[in-house]
């Protein structure tokens, strides 16, 4: 994986994917880490589709709230959490896909808030669309205690 | 199942969760459909969760976009479908539950579009919390040809 | 103005009116105050209009966003101010109107952030119909020193 | 005012402005147009402020939505007129500020719907920052008869 970051932080992003059941059941996978910025990948599949055949709404919102708050996890520092308090997303184009790419990056971090955007690309006959995005507030939760 | 609609359209809005891998695979299940308004209830597991244990963002986002969508379903009559154009979706509480249960209702059902709200509540030892509230503007869709 | 609320809590949300020229200017008047819940109300003329005679969005939207303001102030008590976050807006009908009312109530007041939801109905020849309705969250601002 | 619409277009969306008394006296004004691209810019006075004497969140929403219907009007052609369906919109600092720019731009253009985004700009001491952030959803209506 390709980061500028250093490694305690990035391991903090990854703790982010690495323990979050849904998203590891769901196939998401972490593919970039930087400052401010992070990138998740899915292989779509049978089991991802709504009653149209088409990706469901609520996997396109999965992978941008938590490639969002990988983003922001990145950007808080070592001693700060985030959790999510609200998003909007936008659903631009049918998702049909071999790949979708999700790219998280910050709008602004600030001490109480992180607001972050994410737009989800489909990948397919080596063709890239955006096919949904995403803005996404996040709270920061102070860390406490010597093992965290 | 509990419902003052007619047969053919209750089996239309039964049909988006009988079709919809993703929403079987969550654990979704439809406990109510009228005219406007469509229930639903899921029991979390481990797998519905996130990094600190709680249930993901992804799992309420999804539970409000299909549950809005059968209560739009419901709205629309026999002739059209709809989809999901953009929905945004607050967490008010954290999601510590026994069972979700998800009200969606239709708030303005046009020709074009149809808006809903849906409420995510989580029981736990008798008592019922607010956890998520979401407004989700959906896409009316006509259907064509004798078998739709 | 009709409320429970105690005189000098109500004081304070009533200044969140009479220090904020935009919304005097505009017209939007404060009618009702309780815990958790405030009503608004505007007489809309041609200043108020989009090109198509239609009220604008923005004068939807800033009734939506003040209103839950004055809720949200309501509920935090008098050491705390409240500042908008973050706000979705849905416009349901086209907004013709004789008077336009708001209300704003809370759906969750917590330590940092305070959510709301803003509906607005136009009045017109005895009938009122739901035109809008929003999210608003905002931020908890602790307040200092002896003279705030 | 730059731009490489052709003149009938640009007229179109520049009528959006002239007949639009809320931005006029808003003191809006539109500073380019683009295919799926519009600036405005508004210079902030007493009357645009709220209680702690920043400018109103009702202020930038205006922009953002107004802005983000000139860039969808742009974008769908002669024969087609767009309404705000809905936004969202994050505040990221106090808009503290000379100048306010906004500048809009399509994310996708349907044949029923156009998708925007809307940042806007806090210029102060030669120095821009990112104050606020929208998605808009626009509808698109068929114009009639040979006057439109």
């Amino acid at each position: 994986m390709n980061s500028n970051m250093d490694e305690l932080q990035q391991s903090r992003v990854r703790s982010i994917f690495d323990n979050a059941n849904f998203v590891i059941d769901l196939g998401l996978r972490l593919t970039q880490i930087e400052d401010d910025y992070c990138e998740t990948v899915l292989i779509p599949g049978d089991r991802h589709r709504q009653q149209h055949g088409l990706i469901h709404a609520g996997v396109l919102a999965t992978m941008a709230d938590h490639t969002s708050g990988c983003a922001a996890r990145g950007a808080v520092g070592l001693e700060s959490d985030v959790i999510s308090v609200e998003f909007k997303i936008n659903f631009l184009r049918p998702a049909i896909a071999d790949r979708l790419r999700c790219r998280g990056r910050v709008l602004r971090a600030g001490k109480m808030l992180v607001v972050c955007e994410a737009e989800v690309f489909a990948e397919k006959d080596s063709e890239e669309k955006l096919v949904s995005k995403a803005m996404v507030t996040l709270a920061v939760k102070q860390l406490s205690g010597p093992s965290s």
